[in-house]
């Protein structure tokens, strides 16, 4: 009754982006009730819900994260991935590898101002990998 | 066998507040095993899992987040509505939008200490939704 | 079909720690698709996903998050437990109380690198309870 599958996005750059719809598109037909969990395979980027609707959220988003979290901070030792990998990764645990979605009368029950960003924290920015998994 | 349905909160004041009595009394009976997922339908407020015997630590988690994320940041440029909000969006994403706890022999298989807080990072405070979602 | 039980883990001292073997030794049989979900039952410690390699990573969390949310921090009023409790309290929601694993072809669906990480914020350290749930 379950079902996982994999799949990857495109490029983004450094930043945070709203990726729903593109979520959205992938999703098979949904149960009545349940939920989505969506999965990011990596550990310098990550998943997070938050408002949909200014791309100025998304920009502060960015900003209040490399301030939080710099580059190079002088105290990492796990430092040879370059200077935007040890940060990267303690922002991923921040903002975590997953959202789960609840299902409500066969659609995702988000709230109106609700969207699911990509939270990409390496300046070169792979293609990554989501798990989706739904029951 | 999966069941989603929609609650919503009285009005919070800004702070932190533990309403694990008012989600218990919201649940229909519960399976042997499985899952409760809690989601709050919105990006200004936040559900997180903590201590919930002293109103003290709801008071210092409030302290700190005001902290972390003052109110009209310098460098936020999504300032249109209000100095509360873009730090309340980011607060958000930094605890997220939902818990997920187990259940064990019919019950919510919580530590002794746990509990659910709502944290509400508005000065207005609407009354809030949440989606429960049992598994 | 759900299966929930609850498992204790070794101590660990104050920091964080790699886990990933200890869960997959304790997991029954998976399901062809689906979801593992571990729980920590505390309030004072949790658990991500992060950096499976080099052990500097962790290093540098625990670093991090002792600068971000520091022990006797001036304006906390939770006191009376330690210096280390009220922040722990802070860092446990921060990174929060469970993972939510993906399960494809009866296997956990982690990217290379991931790994899970008990994140013990307590210097005392106690023997912590975890609850795992397939689905």
């Amino acid at each position: 009754m379950a079902i996982t599958f994999d799949i990857q996005l495109p490029h983004y750059n450094r930043g945070f982006h709203l990726i729903t719809d593109q979520i959205k598109r992938q999703l098979p037909s949904l149960p009545e009730h349940g939920l989505v969990v969506v999965f990011i395979k990596h550990t310098s980027a990550a998943l997070t819900l938050n408002e949909n609707a200014d791309p100025d959220v998304r920009h502060d988003f960015n900003s209040f994260f490399n301030h939080l979290v710099p580059d190079g901070t002088s105290y990492f030792i796990h430092t040879f991935e370059g200077e935007d990998d040890m940060s990267a990764h303690i922002k991923a645990s921040l903002l975590g590898a997953s959202v789960t979605i609840p299902i409500k009368d066969h659609k995702l029950n988000l709230g109106t101002w609700q969207g699911i960003y990509l939270c990409e924290f390496h300046n070169g920015g792979d293609r990554r990998k989501l798990s989706i998994t739904i029951l």
